[in-house]
């Protein structure tokens, strides 16, 4: 099932994208659970499949505004330098631990809305990453038990104002300017991938390739990851982590490559989808 | 005005603190504003105060279970390495920007409630800091518009996990551990703060000062911090900036001083007031 956030008549919704368009599901169930945090909460992705089943869509995909995936996530864990090309051709051991940072569900905007180049900067990077969603409380995790709190998978685009990402050690400001990651287009629940850790993954930028790798080439893999993050704290429903980009990013090459004004930037990942977002002077 | 954010009958609450006991003003106004967060985005603190003047408390403040001052920050915003003393006296040029880093609602306790030092590690230190509560939005504010956004102060303990911090290059995990923040005792408005910038701050451990500092040895005052954060992301009613620790942290004495099971921490800040906690084992 593939499940989007998305706008009707000024108000926000929820539903189940079907051949022909969206199953209004905040429609049918939005007393019971107002948007999709509230449906993982409630453990309540089965009711929705089932309600879901059969019906006619009620507005089309093409043309209706979508939302981030999940508007109002929680935790925004994000995972930086987790792939493993370019460390393994160097024969360096891998790190011992994840690095961990922290995005604002104030930086997000959903697939078609444009991506902000801030005034202040003009080192807007792309980072093609697969995004993990929360389906269940998880607390002190082990590696076996992981992908048993997972809802589901999207794209995400870990936008990063460079300069701004370098000023300390700390990453949070480059990663956190308003409207600079892409989160989207729909989560596709975790029943329809069988394998999240072999999963093609690619950014192209006004279509040429800039990162093409596989999810399997990760240094620390999901289950790992969870395991780390919910050994420090619970992940809750609705809280998203991005796992890391390939090699490929803008600012590593020769010369650095960074997003402007009239870009199209997007994002595919195998089985999930295809994150498109334009960049337009913020 | 002080308020709290507290527990009445197993439902959470907020207050105004009178000389006697808590106003409880969640029973009065709750159906408007059912949380501080309320309160603020919806600017209400004024009403808050003229509905709690003149009124009986309605529980008492000692033995009443508070929350953390506010329970539901939809960003917590920490400031790194902040205070001048040991820079100063080392002759070191300021650094260019604030260290931003992201602390989780989900590690913050209360006033009184346990810090836990997790099973993980025997490195939990104490960082006194001065929180700023934010009370209205903003975006791109200018140093002099800075204290147009503060509702409020709170001491803040943003306690780390040590060996975890410096796992990588990025604090969250070691400032994420569950239960290792403290907020509290209560925001005082403000109104009653003349000057934010000119504030004894100081920590004891079991009674033994550890730091003791004043809040004009901040390299980058709030001002400052306000400005260069709203640069990149907005902040919101109920967000909170914990704005650094001065010098005398337990990780830099020798020999090092890391805070265990039965150990009691104080933060106390002039004019805001004074947060205690327990420490257990977690």
């Amino acid at each position: 099932m593939k499940v989007v956030s998305f706008v009707r008549n000024g108000k926000s919704s929820y539903g189940v994208v079907v051949n022909d368009g969206i199953v209004d599901m905040g429609a049918k169930l939005g007393s019971k659970y107002p948007d999709l945090v509230a449906v993982l909460k409630a453990g309540a992705l089965a009711e929705v499949e089932a309600a879901a089943k059969g019906a006619a869509a009620d507005l089309p995909y093409e043309g209706t505004t979508l939302l981030p995936v999940i508007p109002n996530p929680g935790k925004i864990v994000c995972v930086g330098v987790n792939y493993d090309e370019h460390r393994r051709e160097m024969g360096r051991e891998p790190p011992g631990h994840p690095t961990i940072f922290v995005r604002f569900p104030e930086s997000q905007v959903a697939h078609n809305q444009p991506l902000l180049k801030p005034a202040e900067s003009d080192k807007l990077d792309y980072e093609a990453e697969l995004a993990v969603i929360i389906g269940k409380r998880g607390y002190k995790v082990s590696e076996d038990d992981a992908f048993s709190i997972v809802a589901g998978y999207a794209c995400y685009n870990d936008g990063s104002v460079r300069d701004w990402q370098t000023h300390t050690g700390q990453f949070t400001p480059g990663k956190n300017f308003n409207a600079t990651g892409g989160f989207g287009p729909w989560m596709v629940t975790a029943d329809e991938i069988p394998d999240a850790q072999k999963l093609a993954i690619q950014s192209r930028l006004n279509g040429q390739v800039m990162q093409s790798s596989n999810t399997d080439l990760m240094t620390f893999n999901i289950r790992k990851i969870i395991k780390y993050v919910t050994t420090f704290t619970p992940l809750e429903p609705g809280d998203v982590i991005a796992t890391g980009t390939p090699g490929g990013v803008g600012t590593k090459r020769n010369p650095p490559v960074y997003m402007k004004d009239g870009d199209i930037i997007e994002i595919e990942i195998e089985k999930v989808g295809l994150l498109r977002n334009p960049v337009k002077n913020g």
